[in-house]
């Protein structure tokens, strides 16, 4: 891949600007580099690419997630087979605890939560009820289950609900969880099963080398130049007759003139312990107890084998441009309303500017997703259309 | 044994071609030639023998078996004393896990995997039910129990099916369970005790010098000829009168005049890791998760003792000639009634040419059943064969 130092090749055309060197962003430069043979400049106001899937070692040489954890899980064999052109993998099976009366417990809560907290009796009796009504195997939302006719049952929807839902959610959003998206709350499950896995997914791994290697191979081809450090304005004035692909913020995109969209920020504190490993599994989550939300431990994700251990605190805050980064569109029908004037605006842009991603699509993408949406994109539109 | 490098044997007369110097094609040699003391030329395309049971050092110095894990087992006291005189054993109990919803559980599925799975009051009740229903200790195949009249035997049954049979055989065959052939969907059993074998036979060991010295010694006979890397019309061009023992493809002796038969075959993905051991058993099976098929760690096989391990992986795939190898033939009705016109075409030989083994007979079989197989054909058959 070219790099904007590269002198020569500075002042060359390119048939396409992509903004953003996350997933979404290298993807569709991959795909028209390869596919189209077509040339593409992608830029990144940061001096890194990967996104907020970057990665790299600490001052103790422990790797790490600078914008928070990244856990790759799919069931799209398409995805999978896609992303490991670029990546060997390191099998992997996220698991979750969370701190509930003073007792780590799986989350989502299943029937392993249940026998962690409550005594014999009572724990085979809510079992009993909930594998007799809802079968066992199954993810029954909470809100559902508070909906039944069972004491027992609804006893334990509350249970979670309070335990391990609303006290998270207020922290997370700071908001009250009547006030988000009703499919944000729909989806909380109770899992009637023993699984200890966070994720249920066919694939689940990490990039054996890191998700920045991942990168580098991906945006490694002679029709990629890629800008770190670099504006998607000042490439738009050197190239204006250049399709574009922008995965920034789509409020930004338009001067924020419908007003500014809302994120929700997180502030990352790291702690080093002098133990080989601190924590029974990759994510331990707060929802009841201090400020912050999880603490995740690097070395369980990453297999790195080091005398001491990364534990990085998350603490959920508001967004402000340019303090910090805009990580989770907030899930409010609010929210959803700002955004429509903005996607009226990009509509009529259709043919020469494409928003896509996390921040051009406003819209919480796991890894996965931002890679598929990327691909279908590429597939339905982009290589129908011509180089500039 | 001779080499065909072994110019002054070159044209030397020959009583027998063998093609395949696998445990079929080794077997019958050893014995033609120990037995009835004629001269015996075996051919392989390949640079080595012992077949599909080929091992070897890797570059990290970790024996492997090149064309997959084999594992020796046998109830015939026969095929175990034959074996003996060739190779002393390492006792060895394979044993296989199956990751189910995330945790590895015993497979052939067993009164461990259910109480690894399930909530302890249900795991008591469906051991009990299983037992009561079949008693302690016995094999009950999967498809029985779906018939069952007990509902908790039925979710058991249709539990294992679809978590342990169904995914595994769809990534193994690329076919639907009800498109192979019932013998095969039949054989997948419960087995209601707590036994942590794969396998129940009496003889269960490996090779303490390996597979290949097992056959240099079944090969090293005075009587016999080892002609590695040659086709076999190459050996039948230079000795048309020899009796023939074929045991490579049957529909490929015939120049494929009734169609091809399908195999499945398999792409092996190694892995070395910078730990003593990787894996708590010799093979751990992903029916649910991944493309793989299961990864074997070789030094639980082999016993060797070595700082760092290396895992295999199995990627099930079509057979294409050429390229990859024909493991597997592929058992459903319509490869069957492939099968019948060779059959024929072989009858019409006999007295001159036989047909044995997994290639030669298009049946899968264990490495002892094709030393059964094999001693059964030269006691019944070829022993009372004149020599050409």
């Amino acid at each position: 891949m070219g790099r904007s130092g590269d002198r020569e090749r500075e002042g060359a055309m390119t048939d396409w600007i992509v903004a953003g060197a996350g997933f979404t962003g290298a993807t569709l430069a991959e795909r028209i580099a390869a596919e189209l043979g077509q040339r593409v400049l992608v830029v990144d106001r940061r001096d890194h690419l990967a996104g907020n899937a970057f990665d790299g070692a600490d001052d103790n040489g422990i790797v790490h997630h600078r914008y928070g954890p990244h856990i790759f899980h799919t069931n799209s064999r398409k995805v999978w087979d896609y992303l490991s052109r670029f990546t060997d993998w390191r099998p992997y099976h996220h698991e979750v605890l969370a701190v509930v009366e003073g007792r780590p417990v799986p989350v989502p809560f299943n029937l392993e939560s249940i026998a962690a907290l409550f005594p014999a009796f009572m724990a085979e009796n809510l079992s009993r009820r909930v594998i007799g009504e809802y079968g066992y195997g199954r993810k029954i939302p909470i809100l559902k289950m508070r909906e039944s006719g069972d004491d027992e049952i609804r006893f334990l929807a509350d249970y979670v609900y309070r335990n391990v839902f609303e006290s998270y959610t207020r922290k997370q959003w700071s908001l009250d969880p009547d006030e988000l998206d009703p499919s944000v709350t729909a989806r909380v499950p109770f899992h009637a099963s023993r699984d200890p896995r966070y994720f249920q997914d066919v694939y689940q791994a990490m990039p054996r080398a890191g998700y920045a290697a991942l990168f580098e191979r991906m945006l490694s081809h002679p029709n990629i130049e890629l800008a770190l450090g670099t504006e998607f304005d000042d490439a738009r004035r050197r190239h204006p007759d250049a399709r574009v692909i922008f995965t920034g913020p789509i409020d930004e995109y338009f001067d924020y003139r419908h007003g500014a969209l809302p994120y929700r920020s997180l502030r990352f504190v790291h702690r080093v312990e002098e133990v080989a490993f601190a924590q029974p599994v990759g994510t331990v989550n707060y929802p009841n107890d201090y400020d912050f939300t999880r603490i995740t431990e690097m070395k369980r994700l990453t297999g790195q084998a080091c005398g001491r251990t990364l534990l990085i605190e998350e603490y959920p805050e508001a967004y402000e441009s340019g303090r910090n980064e805009p990580y989770y569109p907030v899930p409010t029908q609010a929210s959803r309303a700002l955004l429509e004037p903005y996607l009226d605006a990009a509509r009529a842009l259709e043919g020469r500017v494409w928003f896509a991603g996390r921040l051009g699509d406003y819209a919480y993408y796991n890894m996965d997703q931002a890679c598929a949406r990327a691909l279908a994109l590429f597939e339905k539109t982009l290589s129908r259309v011509g180089a500039a």
